[in-house]
Formats: C-alpha cells, structure tokens, sequence
C-alpha cells in the first residue's frame, strides 16, 4: 500500500478514520485462550450503503481489510489482522488528528502481546487495553481489571 | 486558506468531510422573501467534544465558519457564507470521493441563485435542490415542488 499511496491518498484516509472511523481493541473472554481472553483489534470505516460504489472504490486500492454490509444497511471495511492493521497505521499516522492517541496505543498493545510470557504480563496487557476503552468511550468505562 | 493549506491538509479535510460531515441546502419557506423561500446552504463537520482542542485545532487554520457545541455535547463546525462555502469547495473538491456529487450541485445552485429573476427560475432552483435533498436523503425525499 505505500508504494501506491501518495500522500494525498493517506491524508484522505487520515480524515476519513478521523471523521466517521473507529480505532479500538477488544479483550473477549474465551476460556480456550491460554489467559482467558481473546485479544482483538480493528480499524472500521463506515459508509452508508448508497455510497457502495465509491465506498469500494477507496478500499479497492487500500486491499488490507474485509468490506461487509450490516442489516442495516451501513458498509463496514474493517482491517483485523495485525500486519495490516499496523501497514495502515504507519501509512496514515502522520496525517492523523483526531484518533493519533488511539492509533499509538494500538501500536502498543499489538506490540506488547507479542512479548506476553506470563499472567502478569497478561494482566498489564489488559490494563493497556482499559485505557483504550477509556480514550474511545470515557463515560461507559468498565474496567477489565478489578481494583 | 488556499495559501495556507498544503495538498495533505486539503486531502485530509476532504476525507474528514467524506467521512462524518454534511453537504446541504435548504429551502426554508419565509414570507419576508421575495420568492418565499430562503435558500441556505450549509458545509458542517461534527465531533465529540472530548477531541474538542484537535478539533479546534483543524479549524483555527481554516477560518471560514463557526464552531458551537450543541446540547447533546456535538460540536460542529458550520461554513454556511456563500463565499466561504465556495473557497472551501474549490480547496477540497479534487481529493472528494463520496460527497463529490454534493460539492458539485452545491456550487451549480449557489450560481444558480444569483441569476434568478422570476418565479419560474426560482422554482427551477427549487428543483434542483430537490435533487439535492434525495442525494442526501433517498429514501425520505419530500418535494418543495407539487408535481
């Protein structure tokens, strides 16, 4: 994607996650994992389905994420897998804004889950992702860790 | 603005506009004017008052509306002079991908507008902010026109 992406193109996709894109990770339990909980970040970007055409049109050339269409008819192009989420990242973060602290601290986390060796490494994993939380949606804060 | 603003900013606006702003015009039925109606357009971008200082941020170098916090906590930022309306659009419109049609029929009608000189011009400038209103809004269009 940096190759073909000119840096008008980043800026634009900058402003596209800045305006109506969402940066979040969630820690989902699931016993089947060895600390208990799934790890799961995503980038969203959301359109309504009448822009379907232009909508996939910008995700056409980005290739790093997967386009579905809710029952509500709202287009979501999410990017999950870490290499991509981290492409995308290091491609639009200088022209980022609004979501630069998210777009950090999701470097971060992805980041430090690779060097997790034991459950206090998990626990402090988890208290990063809290304050993740707490940047997207500071009045529903419910924290992951008891005090 | 033009002068200011680098290719980045103006892709990255156009991105932040695609993304979560507005595009429109309204007809707004007034006795006081000659036709009846007052034409207004409008180019707002909305955000979360928690990123109110970036926010501000982008639109103290912009200069060309006015930024107010609604009651549910929104802010939004409003470019709503013809002139500023004009000099946004023309900054921004090569790097527009999903409101292009918008920008495009916004500036027809505010040309439009000046050369009106009877009933029949004004009403055929009330069409086309007809058509306005269902790129917009396709599923609720309710004419100004009686067919």
């Amino acid at each position: 994607m940096t190759k073909v992406f000119s840096s008008t193109n980043k800026a634009y996709l900058a402003g596209l996650l800045d305006g109506d894109g969402s940066i979040y990770v969630k820690a989902k339990p699931n016993p089947t994992y060895r600390y208990g909980f799934q790890i799961a970040p995503y980038i969203v970007f959301f359109q309504s389905n009448k822009n379907r055409k232009n909508f996939e049109l910008i995700f056409s050339f980005l290739n790093l994420g997967i386009m579905r269409e809710r029952k509500d008819g709202i287009l979501e192009y999410t990017v999950n897998r870490k290499k991509s989420i981290i492409k995308l990242i290091e491609s639009i973060k200088p022209f980022l804004i609004l979501k630069r602290k998210q777009a950090d601290l999701l470097i971060k986390i992805l980041k430090k889950k690779e060097k997790v060796k034991n459950q206090k490494d998990f626990e402090n994993l988890l208290k990063l992702i809290d304050i993740f939380r707490e940047l997207n949606y500071s009045k529903k804060r419910k924290s992951y860790i008891t005090p």
